[in-house]
């Protein structure tokens, strides 16, 4: 982090004390001075001014874990999880996106930069880095408040080895995202693939609020996907699950980079959309502008939002099937055409499900909009911090 | 259940009070005493003798729960789980298999009776409650050990509503399976679909032992799936996760009873097997036969088995890309058939899966053959006593 020159050496002794209580948790008085290297009533200074300042809270003794010693237990502190801050980076299709959010999601700041598609990791890195100091800055954030940096990568993401999944080509495969932005920021980082994060997202704060069976679908450059089961995100052995994009719809289907024919991905998707508009449209036209001239009754451009949901409604109603949900979120760009999109993607996946699965399961567009993987980071940090607020009360 | 003339009144004690244990789990003596109207004398004879027999077990006063009166709490007793034996029940394609095993899953006697496909659901109640007299008769069978009845059901089964899910057309959708069957045969019955219970046997004493993500396939008469994520068997909103028989595997493919096209029922299956082979070959050929004939080299019954494997395999390698299991087991009397069927389904699932998901996954026939749905059965019994016998320790 770009350290103001004017920081002084209380300030020093008080940053160290926050970092090592976002990394361990909770701790005694006593070990943190320990830790840190500071006399017992420096650290009991800094703690008392970090009571006040709301930004650290005391355990009750009797909740906190057992103390090693004889004697008192020192009374474990920990850092206030209801006062803090999390950022969350969005490492997007084409942008990088970071926004600084507290812990009722409420976003404080959000940073975005346009990269060519298919950027570089490296280049990710450091154009996220500087987002961040500089949204840090222009927030007037307080480094002592900021919990943690969570992260949403491209693609399946391995949480067990901690790099993405080496599934299709990408050159996010095996990179050790967290570890390289952490040693960029100083901050704890903690990485997801970017579908679980928005279905995280979107069962904390969105469309999915409580949900305990439901399928996230992001329709965006790719086709990626997430599912929770019994109250739980799927992950799978190495990350894959929910991986939606290389469902087969048409077996006759064009040629997939996977080795099959009409996976999901040769169907749907903005590339898709846009390259079947341009031979009759020509190669200036956003998403955007597609989306507005549909709803002026343009019929290509309804043709085009029209196909790419009954396509999508098939694989829905598959999903359906294999995994009964409740409800079907949709999000990812395309998800902003709304009933452009929802409606032959309804009537399709109704089609497609047994009555079983299709009578129970509702298909809605998510409600988070394009920042749903970046507040899922954001959701990623706080749960985190709640996990730890947990154990130490012992439950 | 048929009651013996010579039951004598201190047997007919000692039933009630296993019976109240059955259902209550953990209690004191004197509530014991209260709740079948008997002396806390009378009671406490019982309860000795059961202790004595190693049937029923004394828990620590220290981790019982705590008593309501005031005073030493009456010390609890329960049912000695390792000592008693379940009952399963399979309402299968055209049989109902009755088994009664330990806890060790040792099969201490099997019956069957054969009845035509498609029968009427009061007859299996009646069928199975006769099966289950004349084994506990012929294993010579304390009913006093007896823990419970555990009941598999054909297709998706709704645990929150405990009826087989009313899905495709189905002679046992909406009937509450555990209350018919409970009412005959005077025991705790519970009950849950035949994949979910093969998958069950599967993961406590089979091929999938203490996987926390796998795919259960029955290649049956129908097609049916289960499968585990983070530990837990996913059920879906009302039943039907798993169910992977109208996964479309060919949309040009033949009609299916759902109303699509191409559905995994439709290529796989014995009814669809038996069909392929019946213009050059007859029916009078059984599944037996053909994986017989197969083996001996027969160019048809080969074709007939690896068509059936191939199919599968496509609908595995699109089931393991948005799973990700680390193993996919297969059961249901096709799986007999062994590398016939799974040379094929394995290279049709190879092509079809991503490197991501393929390469994590093992593919394999399950280890627990026929009696895998009557062993999950049992298996859920023993798991709703150990779940008892967890509260009764209070962790």
């Amino acid at each position: 982090m770009r350290t103001p020159p004017t920081e002084s050496r209380a300030e020093r002794s008080r940053l160290a004390v926050v970092r090592l209580l976002r990394e361990r948790g909770t701790m005694s008085r006593a070990d943190i001075a320990r830790s840190v290297g500071l006399s017992r009533s420096t650290v009991s200074g800094i703690i008392a001014a970090l009571v006040a300042d709301d930004l650290v809270v005391e355990l009750d003794a009797k909740l906190a874990p057992a103390g090693g010693g004889a004697g008192r237990p020192g009374a474990a502190v920990m850092l206030n999880p209801a006062s803090g801050e999390a950022i969350g980076v969005d490492f997007g299709y084409r942008h990088v996106h970071v926004i600084i959010a507290n812990v009722a999601h409420a976003v404080r700041i959000a940073k975005s930069v346009r990269l060519p598609v298919g950027y570089d990791p490296a280049q990710g890195f450091d154009v996220a880095s500087d987002l961040i100091r500089t949204a840090i800055d222009e927030a007037g954030t307080d480094p002592s408040r900021i919990l943690g940096v969570g992260v949403s990568v491209p693609g399946p993401f391995d949480t067990k080895r901690g790099v993405p999944s080496s599934g299709m080509p990408s050159r996010w495969a095996g990179i050790p995202v967290a570890t390289e932005l952490a040693a960029r920021l100083n901050l704890p980082v903690l990485a997801d693939g970017d579908t679980r994060l928005g279905a995280l997202a979107e069962r904390r704060w969105g469309a999915a609020r409580g949900c305990d069976e439901f399928v996230y679908l992001k329709l965006h450059g790719g086709i990626g996907g997430a599912f929770v089961s019994n109250g739980q995100l799927a992950r799978g052995i190495n990350g894959g699950a929910g991986e939606i994009g290389h469902l087969v719809v048409d077996a006759t289907g064009p040629l997939c980079r996977c080795g099959n024919r009409g996976c999901l991905e040769t169907f749907v998707g903005l590339p898709v959309v846009m390259r079947a508009l341009e031979p009759a449209y020509g190669d200036r036209l956003t998403l955007r502008n597609v989306i507005t001239m549909a709803w002026q009754g343009d019929r290509g451009c309804i043709r085009a939002l029209s196909d790419a949901g009954t396509m999508a409604g098939r694989a829905v109603g598959m999903l359906g099937n294999i995994l009964n949900p409740q409800s079907v979120i949709i999000g990812g760009a395309l998800s902003a055409a709304g009933e452009l999109l929802m409606g032959p993607l309804r009537e399709a996946a109704a089609t497609a499900s047994l009555p079983l699965a299709g009578d129970a399961m509702t298909l809605q567009v998510g409600s988070l909009g394009p920042q749903a993987c970046a507040l899922g980071a954001v959701a990623m940090v706080l749960g985190e911090t709640d996990q730890k607020l947990m154990a130490a009360l012992g439950s």
